[in-house]
């Protein structure tokens, strides 16, 4: 049995610099708070709790407090209630994002209709929306597009979607619009780490995606190596069973941008355990990585 | 047999236009002069020239005359002699040519590199390059597309191409672009017959494509049949012969922007001649036409 690593798995810089931005913070010996989970990954989030980085229940009690700003960003109400009540605010914002965000601004101020293709519900795209006006709509994929025309018509992406769908998109607009203007601010190592993770599938009996279920641009790996080859998508090391990885050859191993390296390291070791092998890493530097050329 | 005509045949409105504008100037009793043939048709510039519209052979030698600039446009350098010759000039420019060239301007100005979607030797093309900077590139289709990446990128199309070919232009440019903005400037005339053409293509056994050899429109209507049924381009009616039609059940005709009616008159007659029809029509009004929605 072979494992391997996908290029380019786990923490985005903007997840890093958020991660350090908040431990920093957390020096001063008085708790910090996040509004909503500083990233998508209940284990690390766990973490943090330890670390005096604690999630905000209700973020409109807030006074006087430190408050860090995850790297999805906040909507503009919710951080014109922070700085209202006296709070001091630390942005980690993904620098990405924050060009995002401006993208959107200049596209609503010179008077595009803008589509943002992304998930309704995600904390980036609301803040993003919290940015628009009225008109403004946000679709999943081409297949949710309005049947319609416009003059002018802006297009941006959540930053962690799949840039096949967005080049999909923008081909269907085409006959339907007079001026498109496309603001393509998915993010590199998003792009980077799905071709890694689709180049790795391809070879692999198996691929072992690992993030939090609720990790938008984890879920998007899995679902591009389902259509590749047998796929499981585990937040920790305890859900695969011998059933899932008996009987394979090379099984493929990536990670989202908010998964830590010890969870990768907790699969590795865990999948050697169950197929009766001796050998347990101690680091992600460790594992053997694959280097193929990406597609 | 049965003869049809496709819908949207034959002349545009920015051709009628010009047209127009010239036979209204040559009711001054003296020649006036087009930069270039007034339309791609070889057989409309003679009925012109009858008419005192001629074709300028050498327009640095134009002073004080009445010249007409055609449906394409021309280049900035070739206005600024006419006018510094004292020449008068009346502006047969189409509309939609006019306002792809003010994009082509403002894409400039605001310091984007521009792809125009385009023949390099077509004299739109040429006309909207003289008002770009180095930073513009013509390209046919999606398959001459450099390989680079751009940060801000203006795409532009020659009016009369292919609503297919721009948005697989446009998809593919989507990984490499920090910004594009498309202005899609084919025209609707265009769009409308191309569609036409092809719902007729697919439902008869020959298309007859009447126009100039060229017209890069009626070329690309050719192009589009040819990929569908039996393909014969034609600039006048001469050119059919009885082995072409015969053992035929459907024919469908189709026209390109700069074909005058008599042209299409012409071959309907022919055809039904060579197929021992007696039927003869007068005006293309008397043509039976394809009224199936497009597709």
């Amino acid at each position: 049995l072979e494992i391997l690593l996908a290029e380019h798995s786990g923490f985005c810089f903007g997840v890093k610099r958020a991660i350090q931005m908040a431990k920093d913070a957390s020096h001063q010996n008085q708790p910090i708070y996040t509004i909503g989970p500083l990233i998508h990954n209940p284990q690390m989030v766990n973490d943090l709790k330890e670390q005096g980085i604690l999630l905000a229940e209700h973020p409109e009690a807030l006074h006087d407090a430190t408050v860090i700003v995850r790297s999805h960003g906040i909507s503009k109400a919710e951080r014109e209630m922070l700085v209202k009540n006296s709070n001091r605010i630390i942005d980690a914002t993904c620098p990405y994002v924050c060009k995002a965000q401006d993208f959107v601004k200049l596209l609503c101020l010179e008077g595009y209709a803008v589509i943002i293709m992304g998930d309704k519900t995600h904390p980036e795209v609301t803040a993003m929306l919290s940015y628009c006006d009225e008109n403004t709509s946000v679709v999943s994929n081409a297949d949710e597009l309005p049947e319609q025309t416009w003059n002018k018509l802006g297009v941006i992406s959540q930053t962690t979607k799949n840039m096949a769908a967005l080049r999909d998109l923008v081909q269907k607009l085409v006959p339907n619009v007079k001026e498109l203007r496309l603001f393509n601010t998915i993010c590199s190592a998003t792009t980077l780490r799905q071709e890694a993770t689709t180049a790795l599938a391809k070879k692999s009996d198996l691929m072992v995606i690992i993030g939090g279920h609720n990790s938008s641009n984890t879920r998007m790996l899995a679902a591009l190596c389902a259509g590749i080859t047998e796929t499981l998508h585990v937040e920790t090391a305890v859900e695969i069973g011998l059933e899932q990885v008996s009987a394979k050859h090379s099984i493929g191993l990536t990670a989202g941008a908010s998964t830590p390296d010890y969870l990768i390291v907790d699969v590795y070791n865990r999948i050697n355990e169950l197929t009766g092998d001796r050998t347990s890493v101690k680091s992600v530097e460790d594992i053997p990585v694959n280097k193929e050329e990406s597609c």
